[in-house]
């Protein structure tokens, strides 16, 4: 075969499919693998000319038809299947080709690989890539990690296929090893918080000001022309348009209230945990896709509970109201992400610069908004900024929406409708602004009954004492 | 030598001398080792009579010290050193001996752990145990897991030690492998969630009703004679008593609001995302730890910040109201923890009894409270309750005081007074008690973004919709 083709992808679904062909929107040629031939075949179909897209089910052929150095993008599901991927190819790659896998592996699988492939002279990379089938087609929002020289054979493909906000591709080289990974599993914890919040707002503003699915599309519709603007806020006033092809009405009200997961917001929490960095708002979205998930337990629960009446508030009232406390909650929620990110880019020294995190999520990507641009300006501004919260351009966004969110958490609380996301990002931002917390009540408790010790306000040093009984 | 001791223990801290005499105390003759010839001599001479309570550094002396089989118990750090004591045991060691981890260990290490010596015909148990220092030596609450039939040679033992509750031993076999582990790990993440809420009614009972301490200790120990009546309430009123040694007033104002953790709330709430149970009463109080532990940030943002001025209420009324609330939340923690342990159960194979748990928690333990009793006989009543709102006789609890929780809640949010463990188990009750959430949102936003699929209300199946866009 004479002609190589500049680019390849593993796993023809529907995200390797759109990714393939957006690389060859773009100029490149590029050459597609899966198993399964229907999906090669419809590839090729796609493409409509083998001499710009190719596929073959033959692994072989697959890597004799790409240019040297390799770069091959897996786009397969998470976990086993990339190592067996990776074992198949490896008897036919030749030293400096390049792995890229595109899915949301754990970051330590990522790791694992990387020395694996290193010491056999290839380079492999974890490359988040969010947008969904659309983004993949029409350009994602691309966090690649890995070998830094390395990245630089596969830069111009993916700054041509990225996502562009005014112009700049949504696509940085982020950091060594798993660091890619890494910011995409926050990203997704983001994501998972930010849909928690959505869903908040729709529930108390139907429940509390009854608010139709017209009013509710209306109010998002608007919502994303300001302040509000996000890929999330404009979907959500798109939904309750949908009607149901299936019956009468619209489509969101005929949807079964169990959410899934995929394990990313999950891993965001646990992993969160482990590095000592609160992100309550995260850790209350997978809570409540739990609980959603209890359905028959809930059904059973709310017979045998009452609930108080809601009290109705006026329509105009309430939009005020939501709006603010989603704006508040929302960079609440970014707030935590990019403090988890800050902390884990020195325990796993990834080095990451969280402008350009933010600057690359600002389109493509599922949690593109507004905001984001005035987030890349606040690292900007200091690069070593602990807390969004600490930023005195944020300083007065919050201000000026905390009052909305503590009547809206007032408002659930009475009123029996369940705001765990805004409630968790009102006393996070509560805690995290006191300089004082009662937690001189925990350690007096800890060292009462398991002498642990204690700090002391007034004095350096270690102390425990005997505690008087009575 | 000729006389056999009936019990050794390896490591002679605080933890371990004190439950070493506990034995002594109750009939049985006990050997002690450790490394520390200090801390020998301290066993020996507390011991006073060494044909009751010997020791020695020497671990062969220590082994050839005990009867057959062997029952060896170690209060030694969790991690590493667990398996450097197990190595250094395992030469001199016979078939049918029996070592007790009594610390804090990880389950799966437990697990690993039982797996590796039961090979070897060593039996190993994990197991519990709770009450601190004045638990290990008057009556600690213990949780054992292993072995069934190896039980059988350390429960006359472990019973006439146990803290007792109107005369039951709190203890008993609890499952194989791990059990005992995972049931003390989430009587932990329990613990951690109750003194959270303790310290957050003291916040507001001083910030929104200006109580001093002496106020402080008269209402703790008055609500410790009512349905409060618990450990920690217990010793919360007398932590308001204790004056400052080093200084004027009272000691519980000097210490340093950082508190500390050793991980095991954290690995609750860890675990449970694992199982996908929700345990936010839990998850919330880890993260205020983290939050506290960021002194230095809270202190910086706090001079940003404008906080409301704090609403004061009527000092009986917020007494109602906080008590109210307390037992509320209190039940929710418990609810939480117990319906972790109901799924780990299954999901690990322990085939616990939740009833008797709740039973051997009724005394000696951290978490013991009348609330126990209670919990218990809901669990008795019926044995596979999945969650204990679901019985009927929490519901009236329940139902009485869940109104006052909807105050508090709302008064810390409007007046800028974080509550976030009351905040968190208000939501999750809401929640778990809705047989409609909102989460049909977040079923269509991942259809949309991602093609996800979704089930509908009304019919069964699998659905995808191509969303229309405007």
């Amino acid at each position: 075969m004479d002609m190589k083709y500049d680019f390849g992808m593993v796993g023809l679904g529907v995200m390797g499919r759109n990714f393939i062909l957006n690389v060859s929107d773009n100029g490149f040629t590029a050459y597609g693998n899966d198993l399964d031939p229907e999906k090669v075949n419809a590839l090729i179909e796609e493409g409509g000319d083998i001499s710009k897209v190719n596929a073959s089910t033959d692994s072989k052929i697959f890597l004799e038809a790409l240019a040297i150095p390799r770069k091959i993008m897996l786009l397969v599901p998470a976990g086993k299947i990339v190592d067996m991927v990776i074992e198949s190819l490896l008897p036919n790659l030749d030293e400096g080709d390049l792995i890229i896998d595109g899915g949301n592996s754990f970051y330590t699988d990522t790791d694992r690989r990387e020395a694996y492939l290193s010491k056999k002279g290839i380079n492999f990379f974890g490359a988040g890539v969010s947008g969904g089938a659309k983004g993949a087609r029409k350009g994602p929002s691309i966090m690649p990690g890995g070998n830094r020289e390395a990245y630089q054979h596969v830069k111009p493909i993916f700054e041509a296929v990225a996502a562009k906000y005014h112009g700049e591709p949504c696509v940085a080289y982020l950091g060594p090893k798993s660091a890619g990974n890494y910011v995409k599993m926050v990203h997704n914890g983001i994501e998972y918080g930010l849909m928690q919040l959505t869903s908040e707002i729709y529930d108390v503003l139907k429940k509390g000001a009854d608010y139709n699915n017209d009013e509710l599309h209306q109010t998002f519709d608007t919502w994303n022309k300001g302040r509000l603007q996000s890929f999330l806020v404009e979907i959500t006033s798109e939904i309750f348009l949908q009607v149901d092809n299936l019956g009468d009405g619209r489509l969101v009200d005929k949807i079964l209230d169990k959410a899934k997961q995929k394990g990313t917001g999950k891993w965001t929490s646990q992993n969160a945990m482990d590095l000592g960095i609160p992100v309550p708002s995260i850790d209350i979205a997978v809570s409540m896709r739990e609980i959603s998930a209890l359905k028959d337990e809930r059904i059973e629960a709310d017979n045998l509970y009452d609930r108080p009446a809601v009290q109705q508030m006026d329509k105009t009232a309430m939009k005020k109201m939501t709006e603010e406390a989603l704006y508040f909650s929302f960079i609440i929620t970014y707030a935590q992400g990019l403090h988890q990110l800050a902390d884990a880019s020195k325990e796993y020294e990834y080095n990451l610069n969280l402008a350009q995190i933010a600057k690359i999520w600002r389109a493509g990507c599922i949690i593109r908004a507004g905001l984001l641009a005035d987030i890349s300006e606040a690292f900007e501004a200091n690069p070593s900024l602990p807390n969004l919260l600490l930023s005195a351009t944020f300083v007065e966004k919050v201000q000026g929406t905390v009052n909305s969110a503590r009547e809206l958490v007032a408002f659930g609380a009475k009123n029996g409708i369940p705001l765990p996301g805004l409630s968790n990002s009102l006393t996070y931002f509560d805690a995290y602004t006191s300089s004082r917390l009662p937690l001189n009540l925990i350690q007096a408790q800890r060292d009462y009954f398991g002498s642990h010790t204690y700090e002391r306000l007034d004095r350096e040093g270690i102390f425990h004492t005997e505690w008087e009984q009575e």
